[in-house]
């Protein structure tokens, strides 16, 4: 099996994706494309790196995930591919792979090299297709770049612990599409913090005691009450800690909207003696 | 062949998809997996319902059709796998299929029974996912889950006949791309109760005499006109009565915007004589 | 290898992609159905050939491109099928191949005449369908259709040349994913005119005496400042005059918004001596 995901900030309007996928078959027929998401807020590496750490366990180990977000070579940031947990990614060194391996030193790393072995005009997706096709054929990382042993960090809003680990403070990095928050606490830093003790969540004016495995946990609760519009806490399929509505849809009122949750606010957790 | 459709609510920029063909194609790498909808109206069972049933005939027999629309198990609704037609449907028993079949009787229907033997953490769609690379490898129902009898029925709004079937009075139930409203009044129904008899179409403030078999036909009665647009009434594609305006698009104004037709709002065919 | 691309208006929500994938398959199993976009404002053709024309180089040649815009058959307005450059293409005579080829003459190109060959209630797009599938197949244009001489012109704004090739007035023809406005400029025809002599372009207010090969180029000119938000012009990847905001986003805006470019909108060429 050969699959080659895509992640851009491209949009589904333009001609962009289709002419990365053309590129992509002419140079390898047998390749299996299959879209993660074109939706990628421009620019923003915090989205693209969620949505592709939590997507790309689902396929087979050898897969090849090219990111198309914020991908120009400049002169400050190079193109990287790197091999981490059985599986390849393609980006820019602009942090969207170190936030995704939250430090965790991948198997191998490369700074991508082939440029000059291209057609002039090439773009950066002509280099990244090329090195995907490599990769994704059974190609070897130091024939398209040479080892770097570091990614560019990026010192975005990380969670923070307080002194005596009686809290963690958090943030929102992800809206999705049903309007739930998703925020950068991950279940195993919790699991790590709250050694069984209780806690509170604290969203905006909400005060929550129970984190869910699942929206619908509530109902096994609970199956008599309509749970609808409810604000309920959950750590989601990818790990980390979700604040929805239940059944919530954008025409009902989302956390977004009805909690007034916004990327970058923060949620607080404390944890009793 | 092995096609797997997917209609969900799931939005296009979310991991959500990414993650379920990851799974499918970690499972069964020959999976043909085509994407019908992703853009259902968040838990909108009858949007869900439209959409499956008017592209699952375009597809060939046998290939399975998953439906990932307000799919939580929950203590009221299980997970339920139909043969219907040769073709198979996996949904949530939520009404989604009941609608989808209008009291036919399906082949076979079992109640899917496997939750126990996949990982705790498993979400609905790891079931569905698992159920559909089961079925679309040729497997039977019976191993997955139990047969059932009944549907759960959706008491939805209805179309309703006149006592001495002079009329009948049908419901917006969808908004197209183009602003067209998609009654739930079906061609079968209205044949069935005109028997050959003219008919006068009530649409808000507008009364049609004609229904076309496609939009194109109006050009046909008449080539000269510039008939952009008109209030037209077709019977489209899947079977329903369709208010358009000819050549609409949502700058030019559409069915939707220029007539003011939502959804549930009502439409009235009145036979003479 | 056997590639039908699809570009249509029809969106993602519906269920007019998926039947129509459905189809093809139903046809031809082996057939790979690729999206350029479904996302064509509704009826513009204009939009269709940019993207088309963008977007198809990049496929092998033998692959069949099927265009859903405006494809309604009428007594004015018939189907055609096209080869060109090695491709083929599908569409009705619109206009849309007329704006694709630009005055170059394709090897190939028929009337399509199939109709009364398929079901009384068959579609445009199932016309389309089986066309493509023969054509995928390898199979001749001459079976489907009858040879035509002329394609349906279209009189759009074209870019205006001075009479003394001292200017080149063009027009915007399409605003992208990221707020960039795409002119019917062509990188050719400034470089038939310029010969090498400088020039100045106005765009609105601004003034401009340079054209990068890409974005990303004004990092080498410059790379100690930061050149977010700055207007920029571009020879985009498909030949055409592009102006844009380095960096830019919906969020932040765009040329669309901060420049207020829209849809025919005109930029200036002035060539010095």
């Amino acid at each position: 099996m050969s699959i080659i995901t895509l992640t851009t900030d491209f949009g589904l309007k333009d001609y962009f994706v289709g002419a990365l996928k053309g590129s992509l078959l002419s140079q390898h027929p047998e390749a299996l494309i299959v879209d993660l998401s074109h939706e990628v807020s421009p620019f923003n590496i915090a989205e693209a790196s969620y949505i592709v750490g939590a997507a790309y366990t689902r396929f087979p180990k050898g897969s090849v995930h090219l990111i198309g977000v914020d991908a120009s070579r400049t002169p400050k940031i190079n193109h990287i591919a790197v091999l981490w947990n059985g599986h390849y990614f393609i980006a820019a060194n602009n942090g969207i792979l170190s936030m995704l391996m939250r430090k965790i030193v991948p198997e191998k790393m490369v700074e991508i090299t082939i440029h000059d072995r291209l057609q002039p005009d090439a773009t950066d997706m002509d280099v990244f297709a090329t090195v995907a096709v490599h990769l994704v054929k059974g190609g070897n990382l130091n024939v398209i770049g040479k080892t770097i042993t570091q990614l560019h960090e990026v010192t975005e809003l990380q969670p923070v612990l307080s002194p005596e680990n009686q809290s963690i403070k958090g943030y929102v990095m992800y809206i999705d599409h049903f309007g739930n928050a998703v925020t950068n606490i991950h279940q195993q830093l919790f699991l790590d913090m709250a050694k069984g003790r209780p806690y509170e969540l604290t969203i905006k004016r909400d005060k929550l005691k129970t984190i869910y495995a699942k929206y619908a946990d509530i109902e096994l609760v609970d199956s008599k009450s309509d749970h609808t519009g409810k604000t309920i806490a959950i750590f989601n399929e990818a790990g980390f800690l979700e604040i929805g509505i239940y059944k919530s849809s954008p025409h009902t009122g989302t956390a977004s909207t009805l909690l007034g949750l916004r990327y970058r606010d923060f949620i607080l957790i404390e944890f009793k003696s």
